[in-house]
């Protein structure tokens, strides 16, 4: 039986499998509970589905958009009559103008706001050190990630899972870094530039261009958003010493809270100060070194101990914060967090800026040259990617 | 008397203003406080101020960077001696390797973290309605901010503290509003290009590009960083109807703080998702409507009816955000709160697009064209910028 056989419902760009059905439908005082074949319990508000109505006079033709504003019907809106089709779709009339809705079942168990639901949808981050990341750094070829789709779309979730992939095989030429971030997506500008190189400078503006050793640090937390993945590619590498050292910041902050609760506290609530210190640009952003979710779960690492500004805090929390700060950056020189990799011509890493920290020992020029150079994609468009990609290889 | 003849301090890019001298020094436990010629007194902590030594073996004079790392000293390390010199710097030579360090006394005061020093160095936005920004909305002329860095700095200032400015006398060629956006940086590339053009369009994947009415709304919530600064320079506008129509998000937030307390805790705790839909792009952020910093101040404002994802909250949390958020657009569209302005040709409106909401009439091409120009600069350039002219204009 269809209900609504005026209804035009505009497709998104997924499609939803129907792995259950709904067999059982109750009507509650402002919600609707929906019963699926697997015994599962769905509870559905008369706003939220009034919001979420797919018709076409609610979303635009042309841009997929939502044209219907919710503030437009009544808070006590609900149905006049709800029923299940037989092949398992929604329908609603509405009692605010006679309004029609047309839900898919598979739209509907996807979407649906259960406890049980949401913990399913939640995606953990794999945390590593030494051992297990010597074991199973992710490792892809640069032609299977430039010609393969597939192969793309398992190094992304290499990327989102581990934070830290390698790519083996990348020509040396200069600008390669710029084709395979654009397999992602545009490239996050800095004020280093478009694509920056990572070589001894007279004129260095930055103790990266210098041949200094680097502590572990993440890039540019002196703007409100650090870059999301850095590529490092490595064109030349004959200089003695320069090793790249890379360190699972989420997993110090686990050492951290299980170890120095009082210094994950300061770290994760007490900001800090970073700095740019350049004749042309002068960028600071406040923020905690350790940033938190709503679950409470470490989100992003912000840590560089050569852009730090002075501490700016009530006299109380100076102590306390260097104390934590110290802390955490003696856990990060400890080998047994460390990867640890001298570079080849022909090598790139490519890491979340945001939760792996970096480094390099100090080098020496007279054995050879060492270049390499890198750009950033923001967290957002590696994100997009997955899921574009995820529509046609799921 | 000079104790530290041989201690090279590495300038920095300011120069401070010694406006006024220290006239008494204490050593307390862990910090010492300078008493000033004006009374004030401010502590600095012995780890703050070894921290921050400003000599050439702490800084790197290439990068002028810090190289010193302050998990190299004890926890408890303290002056074995600290004196003020007759020219006001201080002096330290530390119980730890007997490193010496100087301090410059425009550094110091400027960097005192005092509770009054702190308070006097917050700046606070100027919230606005219409009544506000019909008399005094911050305008400039295209040629002043073309040639004048101090026109320019006047112009960032009315942008940070106001969140909207109109640059009059644009000339109507495309791309001059990427010339203007260069005066403060870069650009920020989105999905929509670097510059985008606002013009209705066969295949429109956004509903910007429609004749469509917009609701007030934010542009990209569903990126992590919404853009800062957005420009739209009117080329053409000989359509009827299309008036722009922007409004202060911190008013509408301070309005429902006031009036409607539980709908502003329920905005500012309880997560929306926001939904990019397009073929080649799926953006999707999480975040509250309105975001509050440290000190409970709305910071930003993050709302697009057309851009949101179904609400994915536990089933409890459904109606009080739909309640809160109902109530929010409905005070968007009081008209006291709108300032409401039909673009010519040469104008150029640029907005904090984290702050103030814009929308426009929907418009008919039968009288003729409508066409904008826009692009974003993110609010890290703005104030960099700011930070930089200051430092020759003050």
């Amino acid at each position: 039986m269809n209900n609504h056989p005026d209804v035009h419902e505009i497709a998104g760009y997924y499609r939803y499998d129907i792995n259950h059905l709904p067999v059982g439908l109750e009507l509650g005082e402002s919600a609707l509970r929906i019963v699926w074949d697997d015994g599962r319990r769905s509870e559905y508000h008369y706003l939220w589905l009034r919001d979420n109505c797919p018709c076409h006079e609610c979303i635009s033709e042309l841009s997929r958009e939502q044209v219907f504003e919710i503030c437009d019907v009544p808070l006590t809106i609900r149905p006049e009559t709800a029923t299940l089709t037989e092949d398992g779709r929604l329908d609603i009339v509405w009692d605010h103008e006679a309004h029609k809705s047309r839900y898919h079942p598979g739209w509907l168990r996807k979407h649906c706001y259960s406890d049980e639901a949401r913990e399913e949808r939640v995606l953990k981050p794999v945390i590593w050190e030494k051992g297990q990341i010597d074991r199973s750094l992710p490792t892809y070829g640069f032609a299977d990630i430039m010609e393969d789709d597939g192969v793309l779309l398992n190094w992304l979730r290499g990327q989102r899972d581990y934070g830290l992939c390698l790519v083996e095989g990348v020509p040396t030429l200069p600008g390669t870094v710029q084709a395979i971030a654009n397999r992602i997506s545009f490239i996050r500008e800095t004020n280093f530039g478009v694509l920056f190189d990572v070589q001894s400078k007279p004129d260095a503006n930055s103790a990266a261009y210098t041949t200094l050793r680097l502590p572990l640090h993440t890039d540019l937390p002196t703007r409100e958003l650090q870059p999301g993945l850095q590529f490092l590619h490595c064109l030349v590498n004959d200089a003695s010493g320069g090793e790249s050292i890379l360190v699972d910041g989420f997993r110090i902050a686990e050492e951290m809270r299980e170890h120095y609760p009082e210094d994950f506290a300061a770290l994760s609530t007490l900001p800090m100060d970073f700095y740019n210190k350049d004749r042309d640009t002068d960028y600071r952003f406040r923020a905690t070194a350790l940033k938190l979710d709503s679950e409470g779960n470490v989100s992003e690492v912000r840590i560089a101990n050569f852009l730090r500004g002075p501490l700016d805090l009530p006299g109380g929390d100076i102590a306390a914060l260097y104390k934590a700060y110290r802390q955490f950056m003696l856990l990060t020189r400890e080998s047994r967090f460390q990867y640890f990799r001298q570079l080849q011509a022909g090598d790139m890493i490519v890491f979340d800026n945001r939760r792996v920290l970096h480094a390099r020992n100090a080098f020496d020029l007279k054995a050879g040259d060492r270049h390499l150079q890198g750009c950033y994609v923001d967290r957002d468009e590696l994100l997009s990617r997955i899921r574009v990609l995820e529509r046609t290889y799921g």
